[in-house]
Formats: structure tokens, C-alpha cells, sequence
């Protein structure tokens, strides 16, 4: 990543203060990376609540757009998207144009901020996979009363997320890295992050590299979680564990992110715009400073970065704190909580130590659309999903009658994943959708377009189909699961 | 439910023993329930290890299957799927055969188990939806390098949970319902739970009900547990949720489960067998032992119930503790854990309360599948998946020249999920996974199959597809969402 630099020999960074309390937070960063020294100029520019009511859909100007194209590095406040502007947000906008994959949010106890874990020192790191799974929210419904969302991994994006993982522990000194998914119930996606880890964990002999199920790691994560480090994890997962962790610590104040890409990286707190505390110089910039000093570091500036985290844990350490955390009675306001960090700048706590830093190699891919390649691949049956009221007894024989004399024979149906015919002896409670699963007669041929298609209009002269689904194999390995009581 | 009574009155219980430790806890459980007096008699079945060894593929004999037709409840150790013997584990097994499709996970503060949240009196319920969701476990193998599952959500599924959870509650005499989703990023799935959820809230005036995003209950869960009551939520959040859950207050020890169907309810602990320490006395057999309660309470029996739960507080707080809690050095076994409990029947704390507990009304869903009517329906167009290595400018062009003359035309292509044909500009990475979305060139249409496979044929000429989701309208509102990008 070539970062833009300025005629003074500055690197340029894209600043967006955002909505609510989004300025008084970046402008408080701005200010106390100022002071530091380090050789950061800024371009500021507009995104979020006054852009959508502009009229723009995306509530991202373009000259934003441009500024980041050149610049690669933003520093940025919560955006909003006011009530009535399109359903999309800026920030998902943002992330997703800019193809930030990995989304880092670290944690560390901090002195002065009591919680219930206060005293054993958490220190550690959520790297989530920021761009696919269900968030790339792929709904459809499949009937009036069936909803349905895909789930996509891809083995790219998964090396992405694991090399980052390493990549980053490996920058910050860090020795462990775990694993969290729920490969034990989703085999191929899930699973595929797993696999994926294994494969690759070798390459970092020096890191030590764990895989948890994702509901044991939420359990670990109250109940010991001194004993993680980085944890690498799917979107939707990571979206979860990361909000608890920042839950361990003390709270929204102090949880800050970076949103890194092969070209672009975003840092912003975790937190949101709080609109009722907007102006009113109560809020805690904790969180966008800690993004801004996550930034010095990306930007190589480690020497400004450990400056002004010194400089911050020593305040912490005084006492002086905001409401957040001591409630209005104690609490100094955000302007003088900044200017007494700025005070601190050169001073180091005794008690409380900023990690070592070398800078991230991050992971380098190429642009071309991946492909995985398979040796030998055929097709041997199509999942067709239907809607209808009837019962799996006489959608079966139905179906069995429709697809006599085609290429492929029923296998099975099942209803929300679980096999109702032929009959299990299930209580299963239906939904009018099922999955009706085919397979081809001659067990070791090759499905053709023709013969799937001619079995579809077959049944769509009688039933209400929305989805199909090939059934692969790639190198001899069947490309799906089977149903619970498939045999 | 009606349950099966023996000749001398007693409710008739299937006990399934289960693996490593579970019959040591089962065992302490049953001599717990037989002291206390409960109107319980046993017929014990098995499951688990020895039945896959046996030879049998699903874990779970003929007999046990049969014993719980008949009676209805189940009260179980944790089962083992040994290596080697499949995929699929008794347990889901067992809960999708009986269709039990509620998952009740209570924790509670416990005197003398101390924890970070000690004193905060914790007492809360995650009610979780048990069949369906990425549970149905439905994946497919897009390309050989992008995995897919479905996450499915019936309106029938979100209804039977939802009422669940707000019955539970004033079984319990509990005020509170939090609903956590994901509604923001997904619409149709999670915004089905949360829809239902408010739909159905009025009829429970007495509770206060909640939506909360399911990555601020993760938070707030480690922040601030005291504010939640019971928390209804989907399949994988709820996994996720009620392990973090039971890790505030001090481990699998202490998590009961109730496993609620229309017609089965199975009792169990969160915990599994803990191999190493079977056969040793040194488990904690709380959670079965809860899980035992809940059971009577399920049954009726409600003296006997709070005469053991009143008896295992006491034994708390005099500081008899398992292995678990204490460490070795100061802990009793397992049997003289049982012994005290027993001995302590009769007894009550002055300072641990148990709850006022009512009969649950289960709610009654009628059997047959159901169908969510729409009035006017139509088909506005189809999403087709393709696998290849082009770039979206190359695979735009050559779409929309294969549509010519068909009766759709292509609107857009997305890459999980972030629209990249026609270009808006984004970095996006792409993968060999492209899905097109076709719309009908006359607006106002309902398209045919015919129409529909005659450009799924065309496409198929040129591109490998593996995938096809018709595009549904239902009563004029569109049953799908947009990409990230699309307008
Ligand atoms: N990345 C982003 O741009 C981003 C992220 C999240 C949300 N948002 C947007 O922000 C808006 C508000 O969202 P929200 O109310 O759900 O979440 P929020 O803005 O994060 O505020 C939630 C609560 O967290 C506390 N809080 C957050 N930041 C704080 C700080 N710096 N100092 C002290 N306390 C702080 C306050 O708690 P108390 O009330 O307990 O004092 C506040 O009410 C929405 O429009 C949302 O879409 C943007
Ligand atoms: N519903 C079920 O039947 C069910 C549920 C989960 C797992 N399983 C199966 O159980 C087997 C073992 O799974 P696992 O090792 O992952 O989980 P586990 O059996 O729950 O054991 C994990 C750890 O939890 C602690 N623990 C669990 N129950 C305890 C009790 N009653 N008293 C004291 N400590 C207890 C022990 O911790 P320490 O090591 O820290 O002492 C134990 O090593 C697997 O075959 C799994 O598939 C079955």
C-alpha cells in the first residue's frame, strides 16, 4: 500500500468527522496526534447524515470517494443514516467499496476503568472477516412464509482473513491465534474457515494456533478470557464475540477498529454516533484516539503512536476520567480530558506498558477473480425446492410419478433440513417449502443441463418451484450435506 | 401434552443415561428426585456410544424411540458420537426426530460460586429456536472454492418460539422478553423473528417486551446482565448467546436445558460428557440436576421441584462444592455432593429464593404444513449463479447478449453480495461466484417457467450455473433484497 504523501514530506490521511458526537471525538484525535508529532496532514471531507440529505443514496460524496482513492487511509466518526434515506449505510457503503476485508478490534483492560475484570489484564484481539458470509445479504423469500439468507464463504476470503490474523499477531508481538467457528454443524462454510486455518497456521511455526467452536469461545470469553490473544472469525460470528469483548473492558468508549483492505484501511471507534450527547463535551474520545494511534501504526508513525497510548494510559491512571466511565459527579469533559493527554505526551506509566509494534505485512493477493480449480467434477442431482400444502406422503409419490422416465429419480425430501420422506418416523412440523433432492439414475454419469432442466419443467407443470440447486462433486467429493436422516 | 401414567400414579419418565459422565449425574439425579417424592417412575433406554457401536447409524435405539413416543419426557445424560461412526450426533438426532423446537436455557447467581458478576443476582433465560435456521444444515458447494448454507426462517418457526418464550415467562413470573436479531443486515430472515415478535407482543400485555441487535445483547450481556429477563432469539445467535450466558455464572456445572416440543420435551445439561472424568466422583451434578427440576416442573410437579431446588441452594451456601468450583483440595465428590442435597431436603435458605412457578401453557400449532397465503403473486425475475473466472466487464457484455430476445434482461451481477456489474466503482475481490439478476422487460409481467428456463438454457450454452432463485412479488412487495450497491 503506497500512501499519499504531502509536499512537507507528510502522509495524507482522509478525515471524516462524521455525525453526533463523531466530530468532537476526531476532532479531540486530531488534535492529540498533532501534538504528538507525527507527520500526518489531513484531508477532510464529508460522509454520512448531511450527504444522504443531499441526496446522495450512498451518503458518501464523491469527492470522498477520490480523497480515499488517493489518500488509502481514513480516520473516521460514526455516521448515520437518517430515518427515510435508503436503507443501506454509509459505513457498510464505505467498507464495501473499498473492499476492507478484515475488521480488527482490539481490547485491553485499562487503568482506572473498573469492570469485573478488572485486574486481569485482557489484552486481546478479534479479527473478523468484514465483506462476506450473511452479510452479503442475499435474501429471498422462498415462500410467503419462508424466508431464506445465504451464506457464502469463499476460500479466498478466508486466506485473507487468517493471513491477516497471523500477519497482525505477528506485528504486535503476539503469540497465539484461535480459530472460532462452528465447523461442527456447517461442514462447508464454516468448515471452510477451519480448513483453511489448518492449512495455513504452519506458515507462522512461531504463533500458537487453536480452532474453538464458536458458543464454546462466547462461554471462554466470560468465563476465561485471559486466555486468548487474536481470535480470527467469520463475519456474522465475529460480529457477535467482538461486541462482548468490547463488553469486557469497560464499554463502547474504549473500543477502537480498523477496517483494512489490500488497498484502503478505515479506522474508526466501534461505537456509534450517540446523537443526545452530540455537543455537549461530556463524551468519551477514548475509542477514535485508540483508532487514530491503530492508524499512526499502519501509516509506520509507531514512535507518535506509543507517544500518545503512554500518554493516554498515564491520564487514565490519574483518575482522569469522563462520564462514561465515573458518572457526571467525577467526570472531566472531552476537551480536558484531551488537553491532559496532550499534558502527558513524553510521560510513561510504571505500571502499565504499550506493546512492542513492527510493522504489518499484510498479506498480498492477486485481483483476478479466485478460482479454485477441481481435476474432475461432474454433476449427479439438483436440489429443486418447492412450495406447497401438502404432506410429505403425497408430495413423494407425486414427485416419484413426475420424474419417472427423466434422468434422475427422487432421493429424498426434506423439510427445513430434515429428511419427511420416505418417512423417518419425525414429529417434523412442516413449512410449505421443501427440498426435494434428485440424484441421476445412472449413478456414475454426468448430469447435462438438458436433463436437470427437462426434470424442472416436468415438476413445474405441477408444483410451485423457486430454487434449484446443482449437486456437485469436485475431485470425487460430493459439494453437499446431506439432510438430517439421509442416509 | 398428555403424559403416561403407571398404575400407581406415577408420571412415566424415559431415562437415557447417556455417556462418560452423564451417568454418574443421571444417577445422582434420579436418587435427588426419588427422595424429594416426586410422582416420577423411569424407564431407562439408551442412546449414544454404545448404540452407534452397536451398528446403529442414527445413535439411538428402536426401543428408546418408542419409550419416548410413549411418554413424552425425556431426562438424559450427554451422548457421545464415537470417531468413525458419521456425521450426524444422537443428540440432534433426538431433537429433530421430536421436533423440539424450543431450547430453554435458564441461569441463575448460585450461592458460594463465585464469578465476576457475583452479588449482581443474575437469574435470566435464553429461549432459543432448536430446528431451524443454519441448523437445517443445508450447504452446497457453489464452485469448488465458495461453500454456501442456507439460513431458513418459517413465519411458523418465529410464531411457535416467540409464543414459547413469552408463556415461559409467565410460567416463571417473569416481566420481561428481549427478542435479539440481526434485523438490520438481514431483513427477511431476522427481520421475520423480530416482526413476529411485535406482532404477537400485544397479546402479552402483562410482559414488557424488547427488540434488541443481537451484537449489542453480546455486549450488554458482559456490561450489564441484570437488565435481561428472558431473551428469545434465532438458532445460531441463541447458541452463541446462551454460551456466553451460562459462562457468567460459573460454567457447565451449573447450565439446565429443557428442550420443549408440541408433543416431547427433553431434559438435559448444556455439558457434555466430559470423558476424562467419568466414573471419577468428582463431576458437579447440578446441571442435570436442574435440568431434573425443570422436568418436574414440566410434569407438575412443582412441591418436589422447589423442595430440591430449595435443598441444592442450602447445600451451596454451606459451602459444599464440587471439584468445579472449589478446585480439589476443598471439594466433596460427587456422591457425597448428592448425599448433602438429600439430606438438606425440607430445608430453605434465608437468603436464596426459589421462584413461584405456574403450569406453562404450551402453545398449540396446528399439524399440518403451514402455508402463509399471499393474494397476488407474481414472478418478476430470476438471480442465476454462474461460475467463472471472467471479470464482471467481461461477463456483463456477454449476458445481456445472451438475454437478447429472451423475456428477461439482465439488471445487475453482485459478488457476495456487493454489486459489480454495472460498475459502481468498488474495489470489490472478487470470486469465481457471480450472481445475475434477470428481470422481466415488461414490468408489469408475471413470468413462466418457460421463460425462465428458456434463459437459464441460453445461459448454460456459455456459463456453467449451479444455482437459480426466482424472484417473487407477493402482494406487492418484492420477496427479495438488494445488493450493496444496486438501486
Ligand atoms: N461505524 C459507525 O459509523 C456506526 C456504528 C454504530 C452505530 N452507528 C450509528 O450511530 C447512531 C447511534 O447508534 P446507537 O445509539 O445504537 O449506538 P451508539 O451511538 O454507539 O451509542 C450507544 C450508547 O453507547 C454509549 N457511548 C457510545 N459512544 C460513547 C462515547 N464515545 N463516550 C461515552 N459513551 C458512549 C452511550 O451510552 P449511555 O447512553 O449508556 O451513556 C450511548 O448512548 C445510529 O444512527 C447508528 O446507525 C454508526
Ligand atoms: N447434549 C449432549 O449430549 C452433549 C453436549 C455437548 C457435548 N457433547 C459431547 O460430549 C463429549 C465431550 O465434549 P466436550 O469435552 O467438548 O465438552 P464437555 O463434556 O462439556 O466438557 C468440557 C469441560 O467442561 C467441564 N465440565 C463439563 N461438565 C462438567 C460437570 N458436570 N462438572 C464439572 N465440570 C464439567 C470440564 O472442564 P475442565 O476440563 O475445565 O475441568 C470439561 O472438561 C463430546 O463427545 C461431545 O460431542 C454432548
Amino acid at each position: 500500500m503506497a500512501f499519499h504523501i504531502t509536499a512537507d514530506g507528510k502522509k495524507l490521511v482522509t478525515l471524516i468527522p462524521g455525525d453526533g458526537i463523531g466530530p468532537e471525538c476526531v476532532e479531540a484525535t486530531r488534535r492529540i496526534i498533532e501534538a504528538a508529532g507525527a507527520a500526518v496532514a489531513w484531508e477532510e471531507r464529508a460522509a454520512g447524515a448531511s450527504v444522504f440529505q443531499q441526496g446522495v443514496p450512498s451518503g458518501v460524496l464523491p469527492e470522498t470517494i477520490e480523497s480515499i482513492t488517493k489518500t488509502r487511509v481514513v480516520l473516521k466518526g460514526p455516521l448515520e443514516t437518517p430515518v427515510g434515506f435508503g436503507e443501506k449505510s454509509a459505513n457498510v457503503t464505505l467498507r464495501k467499496l473499498f473492499e476492507t476485508y478484515g475488521n480488527i478490534r482490539p481490547v485491553r483492560e485499562m487503568p482506572g476503568v473498573p469492570t469485573p475484570f478488572t485486574g486481569r489484564r485482557l489484552d486481546m484481539v478479534v479479527v473478523r472477516e468484514n465483506v462476506e458470509d450473511l452479510y452479503a445479504g442475499i435474501e429471498h423469500m422462498q415462500t410467503p412464509g419462508v424466508a431464506q439468507c445465504l451464506k457464502l464463504i469463499s476460500r479466498k476470503g478466508c486466506e485473507k482473513i487468517v493471513r491477516l490474523a497471523f500477519e497482525f499477531a505477528r506485528s504486535e508481538g503476539r503469540t497465539k491465534v484461535h480459530c472460532a467457528t462452528k465447523s461442527n454443524i456447517m461442514k462447508q462454510t464454516e468448515g471452510m474457515l477451519k480448513r483453511t486455518f489448518e492449512a495455513i497456521a504452519p506458515e507462522y511455526p512461531d504463533i500458537e494456533a487453536n480452532h474453538i467452536i464458536i458458543d464454546n469461545c462466547a462461554h471462554q470469553l466470560v468465563k476465561r478470557p485471559e486466555q486468548f490473544d487474536v481470535i480470527v472469525t467469520t463475519n456474522m460470528n465475529g460480529d457477535i464475540i467482538s461486541d462482548l469483548t468490547s463488553g469486557l473492558i469497560g464499554g463502547l468508549g474504549f473500543a477502537p477498529s480498523a477496517n483494512i483492505g489490500s488497498e484502503v484501511a478505515i479506522f474508526e471507534a466501534v461505537h456509534g454516533s450517540a446523537p443526545k450527547y452530540a455537543g455537549k463535551d461530556v463524551i468519551n474520545p477514548t475509542a477514535v484516539l485508540m483508532s487514530g494511534v491503530m492508524m499512526l501504526r499502519h501509516l509506520g508513525e509507531f514512535e507518535a503512536a506509543a507517544k500518545i497510548e503512554n500518554a493516554l494510559l498515564v491520564t487514565l491512571e490519574q483518575g482522569i476520567l469522563t462520564r462514561d466511565v465515573v458518572g457526571d459527579a467525577k467526570a472531566v469533559g472531552t476537551r480536558a480530558f484531551t488537553d491532559t493527554i496532550i499534558g502527558n505526551l513524553g510521560r510513561q506509566s510504571e505500571n502499565w506498558r504499550v506493546r512492542e509494534y513492527k510493522p504489518i505485512v499484510l498479506p498480498d493477493f492477486p485481483k483476478a477473480p479466485d478460482v479454485v480449480k477441481a481435476e474432475v467434477r461432474r454433476t449427479i442431482g439438483a436440489d429443486i425446492f418447492v412450495e406447497t400444502g401438502q404432506l410429505p406422503e403425497q408430495l413423494g409419490p407425486a414427485l416419484e410419478a413426475i420424474a419417472e422416465g427423466s434422468a434422475l429419480k427422487l432421493k429424498m425430501i426434506s423439510n427445513r433440513g430434515t429428511k419427511v420422506y420416505p418417512s423417518v418416523g419425525a414429529m417434523t412440523d412442516c413449512v410449505d417449502h421443501y427440498r426435494c433432492r434428485f440424484i441421476a439414475r445412472d449413478a456414475a454419469g454426468d448430469l447435462n443441463d438438458a436433463q436437470i432442466l427437462d426434470l424442472v419443467q416436468r415438476i413445474g407443470s405441477q408444483y410451485r418451484w423457486m430454487h434449484i440447486e446443482k449437486l456437485p462433486e469436485f475431485d470425487g467429493e460430493a459439494g453437499y450435506t446431506k439432510a438430517q436422516g439421509e442416509d
